[in-house]
């Protein structure tokens, strides 16, 4: 079975690993959101594509979720003391590895696409992870700060800020322009099924859907799509993507975030057993929806969610 | 007094904190070797204006006389899990802020005297540190290597190779491209006393002086310019002086190195007191000679050994 997820960072990447489980023989790709990649220290950092390749690579720091196991920070010190910054973001020193020969390789010629293909060489994530495009696509977030309006990048938003800001607007930037990276309408177009991990619509699989063809090869695939809610109750399960589904007029529930995907996409959508009231109503709009624990509390836990994911895509199949 | 410098690494940093400490008032200008510069990792590495920066700074790693004290090497050991080299290379955490910084600096277009300028606002290494030129130049040196004829980068000839082999020449690509960076030639102008330290004669100060203009402003600046044999007996005090010094067709003694700069450049020259011996020769060579203790064991030897300089300087101008 070939299965592609669209995954952002942390809850696609922990998703990835329950998956992997549940269906240990499936051909798993996965597009990456480059989105909130950023340039720290004149280094190309791309957070969301780290994540997944250390959670499967076995490299992750499992408490925080993002960022290297065992890690130390002597560069960033370093840096603070030649007064280089910022400081709000934890990169730290085997971190700073990965995007030194990153950026090499980048500078080198070699599209993103490739950079990833070689740094998973080491890690063998057992999926085939593609970045979502090669081009530089950045997200931006327009805020008020201190009475002025300003866009900030989304790492500036959600690490500096906390986005204890409202979010005005989100905007991809460069997304219009960017093309998808070799191999991912392919991976589309060849899928018997396509997931949508419990990651953040806006900014993680908004982001992804923003890439022109993307969107495209998903509906036409003509297999099952089926995805997670990333809000229980009225709560995302991690991060904030409340504030960046404010910022695109959604409401924070797993219902509204069914419809902000639509029926032209989405043919199954998994809400928690809390949310089990809203099944009729996702449904009403089109969407076959199941209410399942949706709480990738461990391993095992996940594994079900994945499981229930497939079952409800051969559900819609048949 | 204003005094100039051309140093290397280890050595001209050492010299420079006896400097210091017997010219406590002097206004020092260094002129820094760039000639062992090298791209690594993506990162422009001066292994020698940093041996100046950190030793007269103090964070010096005092024991091996280059990089960082209390060092760590978390990147390095990331980078070979990477398969990415070289290996031989010592590049510590703390370090590679250094280079990050200086990299990201002149990839916004600074150039590296203004970089290192920035660099010194941290280290307060109290001369005023000026690269040789903004220009790269790199030192290749041509050996036999499997009885293939090749050219290598310095570094890999001193580190990797630990000049193991013999080297046939030693180029400085690029130096008679380059410029003299803002503020070396007026230095040079201005100053009172110029001095070559106990450097390389061939990879130091022999790099410094390929640049064109700077030999042409020590000749003509009409002060005293004195040096210091960096050739004890018939050794190098450290490092691997003699294997270049072959290259270029220089005997390996204090006499020979006296006699290789010229009296066209030399006014004045040490030599240690075990050779007291050739001081006739230096001297019928046209370059005043004296023989005192040249070991710099520790800082009270080392300003002693400036004080000589400096006293041999006045010596001259009267």
């Amino acid at each position: 079975m070939r299965i592609v997820v669209l995954a952002g960072g942390i809850g696609g990447a922990r998703f990835l690993r329950g998956l992997k489980a549940a269906a240990p023989d499936a051909d798993i790709t996965v597009i990456g959101n480059t989105g909130d990649d950023i340039h720290l220290f004149g280094l190309k950092v791309c957070p969301d594509l780290d994540t997944v390749m250390y959670t499967l690579g076995g490299g992750i720091n499992e408490e925080q979720g993002w960022g290297r196991a065992d890690e130390t920070f002597r560069v960033k010190e370093e840096l603070a003391a030649y007064g280089v910054g910022p400081e709000w973001f934890g990169l730290g020193d085997r971190d700073f590895a990965t995007h030194i020969v990153r950026t090499q390789m980048l500078a080198a010629g070699y599209p993103l696409s490739a950079v990833t293909e070689a740094l998973c060489a080491r890690w063998q994530p057992g999926v085939r992870l593609l970045p979502m495009s090669d081009d530089r696509v950045e997200t931006h977030v327009a805020i008020e700060e201190d009475g002025e309006q300003r866009a900030v990048h989304f790492q500036e938003y959600w690490v500096r800020l906390r986005a204890s800001v409202d979010a005005r607007a989100v905007v991809p930037v460069g997304a219009e322009q960017a093309e998808p990276a070799p191999g991912v309408l392919e991976a589309l177009g060849d899928a018997d099924v396509i997931l949508f991990p419990p990651s953040n619509p806006v900014v993680s699989v908004g982001t992804i859907l923003a890439v022109p063809g993307i969107r495209e090869a998903i509906a036409d695939a003509g297999v099952p799509v089926i995805g997670l809610s990333p809000i229980v109750g009225d709560a995302p399960v991690r991060g904030m993507a409340d504030k960046v589904l404010a910022a695109v007029g959604v409401e924070s529930t797993a219902s509204a975030v069914a419809r902000h995907y639509g029926s032209g996409l989405l043919d199954g959508w998994l809400v928690d057993s809390v949310d089990a009231g809203t099944v009729a109503e996702v449904e009403a709009a089109g969407i076959r929806c199941r209410a399942v624990p949706l709480m990738m509390t461990d391993l095992d836990a996940t594994a079900t969610m994945a499981r229930e994911a497939l079952a409800l895509a051969e559900e819609v199949r048949a």
